[in-house]
């Protein structure tokens, strides 16, 4: 594996590979790394010749008052992590080369962007765009893996993708969990040891509209009272959102509606750390 | 020279040319070529193995009340003319394959894409961004060429080009007048014999400037006075604006520093037409 820092060697890296014929497969990442990113680069791995992961705490993402400057970063450790993960290239630019001054084109997603986490964390999702779209640019790859645990960022990531002709297939991978059900999260570092045990409420919540949803009920309102019960019996803990949405345009649903997708998701915060977890369920 | 009208093939096509290490040139343009358009196209041949001309009457670029169902189309015509150009490929895709059902994402480059032509068409630069964003994706060009009489747009397109780290080197060539100074436009047609007999009004008024700068005057507001009181000669002619703005940020200017670059440009109706010129000088 070799790091490289600098875009501009990067990119002429990624033009070699195209050359040569080799099919670039691509994680970008915070960094930080977890066995939910190793799950994304095994299947980066197994289908493409040149694996490249990229770490960059993009400031772009983060709303005033969020956690750009506490956000964890560990590169010795994500550089081990990543190359026994086969990655060819690590790519871990600084902010001053990805934005230079001057920089002051954005891309805007639309509709999906500025629903659920982009209702909560206002310009999130135009700093996600724009940094994959320059990421894409610079990496070139032919397949980039998503986390399934940011079901929203890879619904618009897809969209942006489709809209602006990138030609990169997009593969979004499964969430991978702890043991006792919650979601793997670089943020979870974060959680004190009482607060750790309140962070699976998450999963138990989505796991009782699951069951729900299995017994017959239909009524959104109601499998989102339950799941915010289950939230609330958390001393720690407070809702940012419980949503049940249509897979595809995160538009909220009254009801589950036959042969519908539903994206059934929730923002809470543990303390003063925020999680999100999700499910898609295909209503029967 | 092969046409070539979906999205699909020609990304299909661009790529084989990537593999191949041929080195692609573009020259994007609505269509309705004349000789300005050769004069970029000639540039491009000469800086490429692969010349790519799209022409693309592109909807999100008009505003409404704007002139796109009218604007003139002649694709045959285009055909033979790129054809004699040298062109490898036409691409003339169609809107619904460029923009389909759910297209929600824009290019937003900010403040240079405000001022001057921003001003006064809203949402014209999100979508001459966007669909060069499109473009250069599909096409993946090495190289691409565009006209100085759009000079905002240039600048536009260059700083999309930085930022979202696209690697395709911007050329901006000189232009293209007939006899009488009018610079070359898809739109000239619009004009009636008797308006086309005032539309030279644009360039003299231009060269008066450049006269007024020569000899040492440099007060924006005494040069653009001059300048107004050409056009106003005209009985067709109203004025959108005129403008003398630094030629990096685009950004009024009161008086002009020596060493500073400045774009004099302007903005006239004659009857319905608007037309647009403009230059640029380096004030000793």
């Amino acid at each position: 594996m070799v790091t490289i820092n600098r875009v501009a060697a990067m990119g002429a890296a990624a033009d070699g590979h195209r050359r040569d014929g080799r099919r670039i497969g691509f994680v970008p990442t915070m960094g930080y790394l977890h066995e939910g990113h190793l799950s994304l680069m095994k299947l980066a791995r197994g289908r493409s010749d040149v694996l490249v992961v990229s770490v960059f705490v993009n400031p772009t993402q983060f709303g005033r008052g969020e956690d750009f400057a506490s956000y964890p970063r560990d590169i010795e450790r994500d550089t081990v992590m990543a190359a026994g993960a086969l990655t060819d290239i690590l790519f871990a630019p600084e902010a001053d080369d990805m934005y230079p001054h001057g920089h002051s084109t954005w891309v805007e997603v639309g509709r999906i962007a500025e629903l659920l986490e982009g209702k909560s964390r206002p310009g999130h999702f135009r700093g996600v765009a724009t940094v994959v779209a320059k990421l894409f640019n610079i990496v070139k790859p032919h397949v980039a893996v998503f986390g399934q645990k940011d079901a929203q960022q890879a619904a618009v990531i897809r969209r942006m993708a489709a809209d602006l002709n990138f030609g990169v297939e997009i593969v979004v991978a499964p969430t991978v969990r702890e043991p006792d059900g919650l979601a793997m999260s670089s943020r979870n570092v974060y959680l004190s040891p009482a607060e750790r045990v309140q962070a699976p409420a998450l999963r138990r919540s989505l796991d009782a509209a699951l069951r729900d949803i299995a017994a017959g009920e239909r009524d959104c309102a109601t499998i989102g009272r339950r799941m915010r019960e289950i939230i609330s019996r958390e001393p720690s803990a407070s809702i940012d959102y419980i949503s049940l949405a249509d897979a595809d345009t995160l538009e909220e649903l009254p009801t589950l509606a036959r042969g519908s997708r539903a994206l059934v998701s929730l923002a809470v915060r543990i303390g003063k750390t925020r999680l999100i977890d999700n499910d898609i369920v295909i209503v029967d």
